[in-house]
């Protein structure tokens, strides 16, 4: 009856109601289990978004928000018989500024299209994550995603120069800024930026852009200790303002890595730790400056070993191995995940104690460990558990998470997944004004119920 | 009676009362008229501001909050009567972090203090404004500050990890973060950084820091026209990845800050348009690849002629003209000095239609045009008016502003000097947003009323 009553409503904006076609959106890439929506609406524009966020409101039907589903923390997948808005046809590249450097989408834009596009007009857009090829803008900037260059260009957060949102109550904020440089007053745009669909739908974005590279060079680097790896990022962050990755894998994750994918381990796996390089920018003196720091690294004993590339095939393959973390996790199922942020100076210590805990109380678990080291974000796998061992592993590590002032989810967002454990990283204080900022907007809390935050 | 009742709550903390020494807090560098307040309370923790924050609550006693009255917008200024808040006491640099390259720091503590401070470390915290010598931390976040090095590292927003806000119903709210990146919900900082004090006090700070550079080389350009500015700006950023400043001055500009620092002008100021460039890095290879550079720009011609500094000083005169805008202003007073924020495509068309306009109805004024380009800033200054013009003249530039999507304030903020403008760069819709958060954090208005929103 409420349904009846909605999709009146709604009527001309396109939805699905086929209990096949449903399934697609029933959960993200979680794992989280699965749970059918009664309708999924696919909105074209700004003012179709509206009237279907009303539209829930007087049916007072509850609605998830979805963008390309890649999202790790369950927070796209609906109630059971929720309303599902699908950005899905909002996918319009709408105007590259050429000049300035910018450009504005529509939300639902698949983020590889915009990495093309602009490209094609001798720009760039610096995000890059592996799911490229189906998430979404909106959905990037729903959850911050971070990826391989946050080091360089910062994560989803500082590449968003303005954004149209539509809050639950179904009033349009238009921030569509352009300058890099506004202040005036409270820039709103951060309330909707990895808050996960619980204050309001983006629907369109204003980017920045960087001019296109000209040339991109990687090295694989072997040193002997954790504490060389901090030493070798700071050399590295104040020699080579290319830097543009700085990504580090233990030992344990290189082997099973490297096998995972039917590869020999490079230096056969015989170095503590490894530190993956890559640079780019300018061409002219790029490869001989980053050739000439790592002789030097080499020289001062800082790094052990370095492999250079000789061909782009060759970085290719270096970088498969870094990229390999969802074939190397699949072998060693049931697993648990982490992707936290510790303070680098506390990395060592935290690393050594977590390990330490797990090869005790689980030993026969395999922990693997890589990560955004530049941006203080860990990777830890744990594997080869049984299903009763992944929520106390979860509790175990992320117990040594809050004790390190670290954060549970450096970039994969909250959601469903990590909402009980939310007040390892957030006090209470800040629960209360997260809450009330969500009664505030999300009044009703029709919007992603049950998400982040009550 | 209140008064006395508020000297018996915040027993035991520092505070001024006498007349002559009061005077200095009564207004900030904007030139907005002074008002004494009653008393000003000097906190030396966190604790004492919670109990000063409380005490106002319990007398009903409106409250300003005073970094080092550099501010440029009037926020600092006091309602007379008003208690002042002064930060001047929390001036600890409490933990600098080698590891990570993070330094803790309480509100209070004057900017240049904590670059030198980081710099003995082997760090470098890029903020860097005129005012270092007496703005404070806590003012340059909640004024979201920017300055010369924002086109490279970003505004002040970018540089603060966490925070400690006090907020004004005395909560603590301790966000004081370490790592670049945590997605765990909504990012609470944001609500403090550029809102002018409105929303919360700023107690703490943690910051980023970056390798400290090993050399530093600037070049004066002159060029032919603004489309070479932004093809030069585009070329620079591609190319030289340690490009920190991309400085603006047109002519008008670059001979009349010359003249009022008696300095002929360089390049006689015969070139309409000029670029001051800066890089700054690894010290090997970096001065041949910035001259490199500039060569190449030479021969295609979009630099039609350079001056490379051939020594520290000669570096500094020329720097010197650029940050001569105070004396420049000083010559032509009564005068405006706009602080605008113009996407890059339509400054061109910006700045003809205004200057027309200016030129038609004050056709005795000067106007006189530089900016952080890169930032899509301008620092427009019309001077020689009378003191009827100003107001009229504010309004004629600020509609411009509006209509070609700019923000009226890139970097002083709003304050009270530009709070009636407010609606030209935010929608009534946000507008609204931001009154609703304002009485969700600062119920009875007490806090720094009257500034930025209502
Ligand atoms: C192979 C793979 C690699 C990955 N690598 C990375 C990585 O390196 N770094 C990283 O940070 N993440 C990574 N992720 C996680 C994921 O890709 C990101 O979180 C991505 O940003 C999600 O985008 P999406 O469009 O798929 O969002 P969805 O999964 O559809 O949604 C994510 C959340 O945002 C909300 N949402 C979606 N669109 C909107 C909108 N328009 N308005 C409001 N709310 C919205 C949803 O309700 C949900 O809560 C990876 C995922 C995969 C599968
Ligand atoms: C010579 C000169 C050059 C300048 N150059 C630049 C420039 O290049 N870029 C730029 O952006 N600005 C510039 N400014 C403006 C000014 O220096 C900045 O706005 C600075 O950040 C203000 O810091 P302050 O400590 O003096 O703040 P104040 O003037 O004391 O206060 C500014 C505002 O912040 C509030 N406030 C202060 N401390 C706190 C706190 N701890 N918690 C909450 N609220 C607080 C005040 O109530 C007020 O509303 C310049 C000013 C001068 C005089």
């Amino acid at each position: 009856m409420a349904q009846d009553k909605f999709i009146g409503l709604i009527a001309g904006i396109s939805y699905i109601q086929d209990a096949d076609q449903l399934e697609k959106y029933s959960t993200d890439s979680s794992g989280y289990e699965a749970a059918l929506p009664c309708i999924v609406v696919r909105p074209v524009t700004t003012d179709e978004v509206v009237r279907v966020v009303n539209a829930c409101s007087d049916c007072h039907l509850g609605y998830t928000i979805q963008g390309g589903l890649t999202g790790l923390a369950g927070g796209a997948r609906p109630d059971k018989g929720d309303v599902v808005i699908s950005l899905e046809l909002m996918n319009k590249i709408e105007e590259i500024d050429t000049i300035g450097g910018t450009v504005v989408v529509q939300a639902g834009v698949v983020l590889e299209d915009i990495q093309n596009a602009v490209q094609e007009s001798g720009w760039y857009f610096p995000l890059d994550l592996g799911a490229r090829g189906s998430c979404q803008i909106g959905g990037n900037i729903s959850t911050n995603a971070g990826g391989n260059k946050v080091f360089r260009y910062g994560t989803t957060r500082e590449l968003v120069l303005g954004l149209e949102v539509v809050l639950p109550d179904g009033t349009v904020l238009n921030m569509l800024n352009r300058v890099i440089k506004n202040n005036t007053g409270l820039d709103l745009k951060h309330l909707f930026i990895g808050t996960e669909g619980r204050y309001g739908i983006v629907t369109r974005a204003c980017l920045r852009l960087f001019p296109k590279p000209e040339a991109r060079f990687s090295a694989l680097t072997g040193l002997n200790s954790f504490n060389d790896v901090t030493l070798l990022l700071k050399e590295a962050r104040g020699k080579v303002a290319e830097l543009s990755s700085f990504e580090v894998m233990w030992d344990n994750y290189l082997l099973k890595a490297s096998q995972s994918i039917n590869k020999p381990a490079p230096f056969n796996g015989q170095y503590p730790i490894y530190v993956l390089l890559e640079v780019e920018g300018g061409v002219e003196g790029l490869e001989e400056k980053f050739n000439r720091f790592l002789e030097r690294q080499l020289e001062s004993g800082l790094v052990a070993d370095v492999i250079i590339p000789q061909s782009e095939e060759q970085a290719k393959a270096i970088w498969k191995i870094r990229d390999a973390s969802g074939e190397t996790m699949a072998k060693i199922s049931p697993a648990v995940a982490f992707d936290i942020g510790i303070p680098l100076k506390n990395m060592q210590t935290f690393i050594e104690e977590t390990i330490n805990a797990l090869e005790e109380q689980y030993p026969t678990a395999v922990n693997l460990l890589f990560g955004h080291l530049g941006d203080g974000n860990l990777h830890l796998t744990t594997g080869c558990l049984t299903p009763e061992q992944l929520l106390p592993v979860e509790e175990l590590v992320y117990k040594l998470t809050g004790k390190y002032n670290g954060s549970i989810t450096a970039e994969h967002g909250i959601g469903r997944i990590k909402k009980p454990f939310l007040s390892v990283s957030r006090s209470a204080e800040q629960i209360k004004v997260m809450q009330n900022i969500r009664k505030l907007f999300n009044v009703n809390d029709l919007q992603n119920k049950a998400r982040v935050i009550d």
